[in-house]
């Protein structure tokens, strides 16, 4: 398998960690969104949507769309939980992350982290939806180590990355009760030395 | 079961057109998101995201997110293809839909439809998005009938609402070659009265 993927974005990290966690052999492309190698021809030709990731499965087939290469990645594994219902929150939470989380926790971190604008510079209406989505995320952990069931699943590997991001968009994590210890737990459960957002 | 909806929304009518398609029996609950129906107390104990569509199961567990709702409806249906790596593609559609086409095209129809904005007063960068999310969707139907395979899936479902409803943002669908016999097909397959965009 080949993960093209850009290493500064949650969305391709996601792919990697699922990958390696499965212990699945692949080979890493490193693929620059800001340089544009998303959108030549080539790449175009294996993903109409020019967007990475783009894993190309053993038998050259393509399959874009962070959430659904991991979900594809995982079948069969305890990553993804067998109860229909748990299985089906599951994919509650990675839809809502690419609705709204992504949109306003990565959008963030990548204007301040890549683009070089002040924290206190951004629109206030993403700062404040960033902010609602950690808050969401925070109250669901209450009394709970993972979002789904009692272990790891696919849930908290979609909305890991770009949590424990934040930081890097002037999210300080310590500000919530809970995503400090979640995301130290999953730093554990990946192997991810500790970016010590706690 | 019963389906909390806002019969304005593609996607609470995605979960209203499976679950009549599967002959899955359920009371519709109108829940006006204008009115703020979904931001009560006792709304928000059932679906802490605020959002609609929501289901409360026969069992009277809650399940939110449209395409996780019918992604649970349909498990075992002729409507999700049993080969993974179609499964797959069918979900990669269903993430690029939440993340790359409803974010433009909903919300342009939304703001011309239900608050009054000329379209040609919308956002340029919106309408961008929204004709090149059209246009994605326009060339992969490019010789096919449907989506994925040579079915109707949920790929189609969940793709479908919102392309319907784009001319009542301004976007005349007869402008693209394929967009227009899709539509008039998942009509027909669904049984729902034709809108006449072709």
């Amino acid at each position: 398998m080949k993960i093209f993927g850009d290493s500064i974005s949650g969305n391709c990290l996601k792919v990697k960690w699922t990958a390696d966690l499965l212990g699945q052999p692949h080979d890493w492309v490193e693929t620059s969104v800001l340089s544009g190698e998303t959108r030549t021809p080539d790449f175009l030709a294996m993903n109409p949507a020019g967007q990475v990731p783009l894993v190309l499965l053993d038998d050259g087939r393509p399959l874009a769309q962070s959430n659904a290469i991991i979900l594809h990645l995982a079948r069969g594994s305890e990553l993804i939980p067998e109860d229909p219902y748990l299985q089906a929150r599951m994919l509650e939470w990675m839809f809502w992350e690419q609705y709204s989380h992504e949109p306003y926790v990565a959008v963030a971190r990548f204007q301040v982290r890549y683009l070089g604008r002040a924290p206190e510079s951004l629109d206030a209406d993403l700062v404040r939806r960033a902010r609602g989505a950690l808050d969401r995320l925070d109250t669901a952990l209450e009394g709970r180590d993972w979002l789904i069931g009692d272990r790891f699943t696919l849930a908290d590997m979609a909305l890991a990355p770009y949590t424990r991001f934040a930081p890097e968009a002037g999210l300080d994590l310590g500000a919530w009760a809970r995503l400090p210890g979640w995301i130290a737990r999953v730093e554990t459960r990946l192997g991810l030395p500790a970016l010590g957002v706690a």
